[in-house]
């Protein structure tokens, strides 16, 4: 057995059976033992952006880390952005990076690169395989390092030899280290805060978005009368009709700024410290209030749900706050816009679905418009590095073979990423992608006017641009079914078609900017 | 006046006054700021490694740096593979990278990543501009650095707040080393070599791959015997009828082993010591025989063309070395392969052509099959990062506006770039694109075979096959006007009408695998 078989085994061992590739020379020996070991599950993808996004995709709906492969520095760098989103969605990834053979580095080839560096800007742990000889536990660690807690980036550098050469044979898996316990004296001390009466709010993100850990937030705040809220940009929000109703804290400084106003104690649930996403001229950065106090229920690598069902516990809380009521929109008529496609999407949303939202500016309405729905899953941009709905929206379909995935993408990330159609299409997945062409970067605009440098001239202005783009074409050459609409029954009627098709399909909606 | 006033102002004076972009809200204040600094030419691109390619081809073309705009440390992974690239044509670059504001970073906001890091692993030169008080100072040294010598990828981190802020306004261009002379006694030596009579090869590469210094060699050649050899992946080469002959070091390391084989000497002028591009499992890495001596000539920080020009005199060498004869091939008739695509080439190529070349394995034949065409510029994949070709004959088209620009690329590494049609279309650059369909990564298909790892089973083999791909539609999809080929005949006319449109056109050639 060489390195590359018993890698590959160590990984199905380990619970790791999918993997998303794009390889070169260098990964030869690992996908010739793809045959070898056919638990594997060997996806192809034509872009390693492609790769990587779908390894976070499948990750937030699996609960388990897949592996990626990548060729060299340049393969890393290309799959880069999705794993920064990856990391920041704090999910288990095993990145499998090849590398020239060990004796073979000297040589400075043209492919030979920094990859330790580049990896360290996105991986909590990074290790270079040694020899053939260790590459098993090399492997089986990888695979415990990623669940973390939280669950994070580990990149394994694997050395072409180490893959071709004689190995023990694979191992187990490596200890896990697993969320820590909150103490009970910090659940102590937050129950006596929040007794206190004075204005509260709980801001809940990361593994507190699952239904279970929801609803005890919600029993909190209705026990306390401290407000809920929940981050921004959740990795997987557990949503829909009979879910708690939590509040999203605004993208837009100035308005989540107006949610934490008058609040003086703020409570984090596995969740970030409320700050501004960029930083703007005369603007605050940190969003929490003057006189606000922070305090931290759960750390990322702590027992999220567990902290609040103590905290529910310790505060007596009533066991059935209030709950979404199921309630679709009627189907929309009339201007194709950032609304009446909301309308649409929240009129059709099958139950089960899960939903790769990119749709940026056009977006905005959806979560709204979809929250009477049957329960499902939403899935969001984590680390703000565009190009992510359409990866993550495969990679998702992978995980949950049974359920429709949704993704809404807007034109300009579209375009960082529409490699994912082809391996959707290659493996069959169910995904319905709905393209949101505006024909700008819309949100730039908005930046654009907000970042304070006065009126725009027309050169500016040209670059939030994007115009000519046919997505129903560029969805042909890959072989996905694509329609157009641009009128509000046209994207209804082909919208309940596409999720009709059993595999891949797209509609594009030509909509005005939002902004 | 600000900062990205003060810094754009700054890249003009220093002569770069074209920059290639994909911004984001940091970066919103340079956007604004191209309104106040018209000489500067923003080039908007749809994905980073576009913008990162077209500079690497602009560089190229033009002997002097573009600037690249990206947005933090996702948009640098996305344009990493391509700057690898660029690094390795040793050309200049001026890689500037939006950060957070300064104060911002503490948050740790989604986008905030570790930048540096990252850029160390393709740049030569990084810095973090401190205040808007130094940017236009750092700006200048940013672009003294990418000249180098040799030319190099030089990264600029311009956090928000130093483009926002009130500068002193922009400064004049900072010292440029330039590259070093090769000192006489160096000459001397080698020329008493080459007259010692034993077999000796030159091996040229880098900045000695242009008409002048490919003379010098040649000359060098013909007084003393030795075989002058060419690098396998020349950043920029100069060739067609009436440039001298120089034989390509083969890219299979057999080949190239066969090649370098009886040389007692070999001097290496501004290229690397011939090493296999990839290890294989009992194949060497060095590709130099046994007993053989390395002289280097002239290395990359060393005038290459003075140094060929003084080993000539040296050697009183006569002037008038055999050049390459005029002469194409026939337009070709019967099946569309690799050669005869080559020869429609070869029958078509315009004077004065630039010829990006990522054709792979379907492009083996295009170098012969071109070589008595009239003057021509040549183009290669120095890094080995796929995704090389439609990026830098975007940026060469934008460096060379009166020349015809020929993409040779392969349908996998199509893929990776394709977004570059967009910018070609926004530009209305001449370039005529050649997409080799072949329906798999084919090059791999070989190098799966020759890794020794044995016979492929069929889960690897799927591996390397791409079926399904469209690139009329995909060419459609940005508004570049595309045909599809699928014989000799069809591939000569739809050629010769893609090089008579002004602008961007491409033709799809349908070809079996060569290998």
């Amino acid at each position: 057995m060489n390195g590359a078989q018993a890698m590959i085994r160590t990984l199905v061992d380990c619970g790791v059976d999918v993997c998303f590739m794009n390889p070169g020379t260098s990964e030869m020996h690992f996908v010739h033992a793809l045959d070898s070991v056919p638990e594997m599950r060997g996806v192809l993808a034509l872009f390693e952006g492609v790769a990587t996004g779908a390894a976070d995709g499948y990750a937030r709906m699996a609960d388990r880390p897949a592996a990626v492969l990548l060729h060299l520095g340049p393969g890393l760098g290309n799959g880069l952005a999705n794993l920064h989103n990856a990391r920041r969605a704090k999910v288990p990834v095993v990145n499998v990076v090849g590398d020239h053979a060990t004796y073979h580095a000297k040589y400075d080839a043209p492919l030979q690169s920094d990859i330790l560096s580049i990896a360290r800007g996105v991986s909590s742990w990074v290790r270079t395989v040694a020899s053939s000889e260790t590459i098993a536990r090399d492997t089986a660690d990888a695979v415990a390092a990623s669940y973390g807690a939280p669950g994070q980036v580990a990149t394994l550098i694997v050395p072409a030899d180490t893959c071709w050469l004689d190995s023990p044979g694979p191992v187990g898996p490596s200890p896990v280290s697993g969320a820590g316990t909150v103490p009970s004296d910090r659940i102590d001390d937050i129950a006596a805060v929040l007794r206190g009466g004075e204005p509260a709010g709980l801001l809940v993100g990361g593994t507190a978005m699952r239904t279970g850990a929801l609803h005890d937030a919600a029993r909190v705040g209705m026990a306390t009368g401290a407000k809920v809220l929940s981050e921004t940009f959740p990795t997987r929000a557990e949503r829909g009709a009979g879910t708690p109703a939590v509040e999203r804290l605004a993208y837009l400084a100035e308005f989540a700024q107006m949610q934490l106003q008058g609040l003086r104690h703020l409570v984090l649930v596995d969740a970030a410290h409320p700050a501004s996403f960029f930083a703007y001229p005369d603007k605050a950065s940190d969003l929490v209030a003057e006189g606000c106090q922070v305090h931290v229920l759960s750390a990322p690598d702590e027992d999220a749900a567990g902290a609040l069902a103590a905290l529910a516990a310790a505060l007596d809380a009533p066991s059935d706050p209030p709950v979404i009521p199921a309630g679709r929109p009627a189907r929309p008529t009339g201007e194709l816009n950032a609304e009446s496609m909301a309308n649409a999407l929240g009129a059709l949303l099958p139950e089960g679905a899960v939903v790769a939202d990119e749709g940026n500016t056009t977006g905005l309405f959806a979560q709204g418009a979809t929250a009477g729905c049957p329960p499902h899953d939403w899935l969001t941009l984590t680390g703000g590095a565009i190009g992510f709905g359409l990866p993550t929206a495969t990679g998702a379909a992978v995980a949950v073979p049974g359920r429709k995935v949704i993704c809404l993408e807007a034109d300009g990330s579209a375009m960082y990423t529409a490699q994912s159609l082809w391996t959707q299409v290659r493996e069959g997945l169910d995904v319905t992608t709905i393209i949101l062409n505006n024909g700008s970067y819309a949100v730039l605009n908005m930046e654009l006017s907000r970042v304070g440098a006065g009126d725009p001239g027309p050169r500016a202005l040209s670059m939030l641009d994007i115009p000519g783009l046919d997505f129903v074409a560029l969805a042909a050459s890959m072989g996905v079914p694509a329609t157009r609409a641009t009128t509000a029954e046209e994207f209804t009627v082909q919208l309940e078609a596409a999720i009709a098709v059993d595999g891949p399909a797209l509609v594009e909606a030509v909509v005005p900017r939002t902004i």
